[in-house]
């Protein structure tokens, strides 16, 4: 199999984009990964977005995003698995390149979802639910997650206080990251006492509604070498896999199997373990994502989460830091776009380019990226060489 | 780069299909071709399906199918190009088994469209367009490619029989379907003289809205020479390119661009000319689409399409015969699930398994799936050997 290298990375300020399209957000950061790149030429496109059509009225969008982009004949593809489409066509990028057909590929993600009202986004999120079990029963994300941070509670323990913990640290993170959303710092007594959403998370243990998008260049290792004026980052191990999507069919609600496992294949294949790596930019689309995933793969044992994000485990200087670009939390979560900007974020910790909130001698980084309630998650691990 | 076959097929029949989910619908063609291949494990799958959150307020659609089928940790990607979703599943699928991260693949379609009415049907099929610019000026698939057909008229002198030619044709073909939507036999008379939809297209012009699903599975050549107990079915060449949606911005609306660079990329690929064509599977959504697409191909030089539809060329016994599963037009066209059954059709044509629609002697297949009016377009060629 051919090496595979990330050799461009950009990223729209994201936020609620009303003078934008979707088209516009989409080849901005384009543009900005190509240029970064150096490159005049891509063999090829990949296009994450949930719901382009729910959202905007537009299928058909990795055409129409090339032809935007003036890359009018270009094989374009978008793929979707909900809020890991990003991730995905990440993975799918890097498997194009490891197959010869193609060098030079853009892997980009885009969602546009302030132009329709509240209730619209909620019903178009929930389509990454299984309508005919769950969402038919009114089920909408904010409560599928309540349900999984209870169960949590129940088997481990884990405290309203150690939800709020994550938040505060994601923001913290996030002030430092010029393209946050939400920048603002908040405490421990706001997250706990902001408004309810669905017991026992809060508002400020969401993540919010966003427009965004956030592209990478993906090229075989030997081309970047050629051509790469910037730090080399390697796709050393990536992982995907699925599981059930509606929750009444899981054995553990505590537990996101689907994470595990795609971190498990991931590990496998870079030969490295949980203690090399040296940041991690994971999926909190709500607090207990966070604790969740963390525990997935294999930084903390099954009910250690919340205590170690309490503990200052995940922050910065922590044992490991968890989304120092301020996660989903703050730096916002546009669906298709989020699994794309956590590469972009450990390529420029790598690179040594994240300014305030470069992790020291960062060497080897994690992504993790979760559709829905977890009935997928792809994550991607990159060594800086 | 490895090899690659096609090692099983199922699709079932398609039409109306109210008393089945998308689900359903999918996991019937799903577990006939892997049956047919007689695999028992899946590495990985790929979907195509245009508007899942459209059509049936469902994304994140690979994961729940592949849990549906039974193969819940899998990982599951879908992938979209409007009505070349399908085609891109199965371009997904060879490309992953290229790059060897995986040996044993499902490619399949699939599109759940009456569930909805006529009305939220057009809209759908509309996200395929430009939202912006086409769509919101009222434009429809109806009214596009009868511009099209009124450009090629222009042109050319393309006739109204010679429109009509093609779906005489493709109706006497799909009467020996059995899983064809339409399978009756209509005359130039029926098809000249039915209700007019756009000028110059009437509705036996036209292809049907419909529910259905295909599926292929897609393995290395390696591993095929030792498991499948059928002819083997080579994929020698395959070809995707992307061309402005807006029709407005394209040189020449006479003429599908993507569509000549995707064939022009797989007869490379192969080392094939149309000569060596023995059967073609095109995407005739309108009766025009087909005319242009034969061109596009070659197999006829532009403006002589419709000659050939009118002198027979392009008949089950003809120079080049062409849908000869019936097409789009009377087989149905799922618009998700198009371009994996043309992959069926030409792989049992191959293996000799066609029935009454056999193609004697056919050694070596053409696919072609298309995107909106021509934003995108997905070409395969597979032999026989």
């Amino acid at each position: 199999m051919r090496e595979v290298a990330i050799i461009g990375v950009g990223m729209n300020k994201w936020g609620e984009l009303w003078d934008k399209s979707i088209n516009d957000i989409f080849v901005e950061a384009a543009l900005e990964a190509i240029d970064d790149a150096g490159v005049a030429h891509l063999d090829a496109m990949y296009v994450g977005c949930m719901s382009g059509g729910v959202f905007n009225g537009q299928e058909h969008l990795a055409s129409l995003l090339s032809d935007y982009l003036g890359m009018g004949q270009t094989p374009a593809t978008r793929v979707e698995s909900a809020c890991a489409s990003g991730g995905l066509a990440v993975k799918s990028a890097i498997i194009e390149v490891m197959s010869g057909n193609s060098d030079i590929i853009l892997a980009g993600g885009v969602e546009k979802m302030t132009d329709v009202t509240g209730d619209q986004a909620t019903y178009a999120l929930a389509t990454a639910a299984d309508q005919e079990y769950e969402v038919y029963q009114g089920v909408t994300f904010p409560g599928l997650y309540a349900m999984m941070a209870r169960a949590h509670t129940h088997k481990y323990g884990t405290t309203r206080k150690q939800l709020a913990a994550v938040a505060v640290k994601n923001h913290a993170n996030g002030s430092l990251n010029p393209l946050a959303q939400f920048p603002q710092k908040v405490t421990l007594d706001e997250v706990m006492n902001s408004v309810m959403v669905a017991d026992p998370l809060r508002i400020l243990d969401c993540s919010p509604i966003t427009d965004g998008a956030a592209a990478v260049i993906v090229c075989s290792l030997e081309t970047a070498r050629k051509i790469s004026k910037k730090p080399l980052v390697k796709v050393i191990g990536f992982g995907h896999a699925t599981d059930s999507i509606a929750l009444h069919s899981r054995n553990d609600l505590a537990a996101l199997n689907a994470v595990k496992l795609a971190g498990e294949r991931a590990y496998k294949m870079a030969g490295k373990k949980p203690d090399y790596i040296d940041l991690v930019e994971v999926h909190d689309c709500f607090t207990i994502a966070e604790i969740i995933v963390t525990e997935a793969l294999g930084f903390f044992e099954p009910g250690k989460g919340g205590p170690a994000a309490e503990a200052g485990l995940t922050a910065r200087d922590g044992k490991i830091p968890v989304n120092v670009s301020g996660g989903l939390k703050s730096k916002g979560h546009p669906v298709g776009a989020t699994g794309v900007a956590q590469v972009v974020e450990v390529t420029k910790q790598l690179r040594g380019e994240a300014g305030k909130r470069q992790i020291k001698d960062a060497r080897i980084g994690m992504t993790q990226n979760m559709g829905g309630s977890g009935g997928s998650s792809v994550v991607h691990i990159l060594e800086k060489i």
